[in-house]
This record gives structure tokens, sequence and C-alpha cells, in this order.
């Protein structure tokens, strides 16, 4: 997606050359103009793809997808990282270990939001490891549900976070894909 | 607004007689139809009033600030709760207590991102106390910009949470006010 990667060129800030910093547009400023057009191409990508639910992860998930599901017509859903009372009881779980924090948090969804019948498309921002995504798709498991694709908005594609989709049988669709970075700059795939 | 007060009346769940769920359709699950309406109320309500980015707080209150900024055409901001390595060191910060949490935590937005010319209106899904509003009004008001009003989805009519507000002199719209509840039901102002 041209749009996707002029602006991770034109705004993206490289820390110590392995941090891909987005801030400015995606995960805390959100350009919510770029958010439709990603909208639209994951509704291009995924036309062939019935979905019945978009599933993401709290915090920076939460807008890309919201805006996405006007594309197909159906709720969001997002995984929370966090304790609250208001929880339900009743969750499916899953541990997701984070980079950036550096710690083991776990993931949890309310089983009255995902059935069977459910054929889900996992939205998120990143896709590094793949862990946040397996978490995911771990709940969507549990539920008996399907998992109709991943969409994600930056891949660094150096990592082994695609693989570890594919390797689920699950395809993977992402709209910039960075095959390397460093102080000097960024090369899409 | 009638369309929302009938979804909270028909799917919102009261806890103890004091705990209002409204997690199948805002802030867990989310009714992204119903956003674009809340979106459209928000910005007929605020239409004599010039904004130039939305301010939530995450988790719950990006979906409806993105949505609702496609009507205002401006971006949108949240406020982070959670530590994160890839954060400015360069923040605003406020704190603010959780009920539902029993915590006290912090809240912070990147300096850069806050300018004094900014016309910052408030979004969140709800108000009770006032507390999470008015750290987001103190962290607007430490970058010198002006809070252009506080958009909220429901309030708690019967908490302290307009009184704090407006005694800053700000405007509050809410598009649900819950006079009372009880086991036995809703009452709206």
């Amino acid at each position: 997606m041209e749009l996707l990667k002029r602006k991770i060129l034109e705004c993206g800030k490289i820390i110590d050359g392995r941090i891909l910093k987005v801030d400015s547009f995606l995960n805390h400023q959100m350009d919510v103009a770029l958010f439709n057009e990603i909208g639209k191409e994951f509704k291009a990508r995924f036309q062939d793809v019935e979905v019945s639910k978009i599933l993401t992860l709290e915090a920076s998930g939460i807008g890309i997808a919201c805006i996405t599901a006007q594309y197909f017509k159906v709720p969001v859903l997002f995984a929370k990282k966090h304790e609250s009372s208001n929880m339900d009881q009743e969750t499916y779980q899953s541990e997701v270990y984070s980079y950036t924090r550096d710690k083991l948090y776990k993931i949890r969804v309310a089983r009255k939001f995902l059935h069977p019948a459910d054929k889900i498309l996992i939205i998120d921002d990143f896709l590094a490891n793949g862990k946040a995504v397996a978490g995911l798709i771990h709940i969507v498991q549990q539920a008996g549900a399907q998992v109709a694709g991943v969409g994600i908005v930056i891949e660094k594609g150096f990592q082994k976070g695609r693989e570890v989709v594919e390797k689920k049988g699950i395809r993977v669709e992402s709209l910039a894909i960075i095959e390397s970075m460093s102080s000097e700059g960024i090369v899409f795939k």
C-alpha cells in the first residue's frame, strides 16, 4: 500500500536501528483519514472471505479495527490485557510475551462474544515475532471459531511472525512489509 | 440520544445494583454502526466549536474517538495508561484513580502532540466521578492548549463528574444521562 509506505518513510522514526516508531500516525496519535484507506485496503484484500467479527488487541489495534469494521459491516471485539472488576469471569485466555514491555501478560476475551460459527478477521498494527497474533488465534480456536485471516498494518518481514501464522494454515495480509531497517533507513519488500 | 438509550436498556446489564455493564456494544465488543451514530451526534452537538484534535484514554475510548473523528476530520490522540519502552520520554502526565480497578495510575501523552494552539475535544465512554476526564483536562492544560468540550457516551448523572468538569468552565455533552439505576432498572434524565 503505497500511501502507507510513504507515510512510514516520511513520519516513521528508527530508534537504535531496531525500533520503528510510528506514534505520530498509528499508535499514539492516529491519522483517521489514513486509517480509512487502510480499512478499504483490508476489505479489498479480504473481499473473497466471509467475516462475522473483527478481533484485535488493546490498545493500538482498536482504532484501526473500528475503522476497518465499517467496510466489513461487522462488530469489533478487543482482547483485554488488563484486569478489571467489570470483566466477565467466563473468558478465553492466552499468554503473550511483549518485547517492547519485556513481560508476559494474559489476554482475555469474554466467552459470550465468540461462537463456533464465527469467522474472525484478526487485525493488528504490527507483526514482528507473532506472539500477539498467536495469542489471538489461540483464543479464537478455544471458542471453536474459524480465523478468516490476519490483517496487519506493518510487518517486520525480517522476523518470524508470518511463518508462525502461516504454519497454522492461516492467511496473512500485511499492508507494508519491511525487509530491513537500520539507522540508515527502511527497505520495503 | 434515543437509539443509544434503547441500546442501553436492551443490552446493558446492572451488576449489584451499581455497575452498568455495556460490554456487548461499547467497551469490549463494539457496535461500530452505533458508534457512527454516536459520532454524528457529537458532531451535531459540537458543531459550533472549533476542534483541532480529539483526545481520549485507552482502551475503551479509542474506538468511539476514532469513529467520531471522521465527522470532525481531525486526528485522535489517546493518553496511555501503561509503560512502554517505545514511549517518548517527554510527556505530559496526570494521575487518575480508577474505581473499577481500585488503583491510582498515571496517564501520559507525548508532548510533541499537544500545542498551545490546539482546541481539544475530549471523548470518553463513561463519566462517573470525573477522575479520568479531569486527568485528561489536566494534560491539555499543561500543554497550554484549550479544551473545546467534553463528549461522553454514558454519564452517571447521580455522581459528581459533570460538576467536576463544569466547575472548570468546560462544557459537557453526554449522549445518555442516567438519573438512577438499581437492580430494578435504569431511569434516564
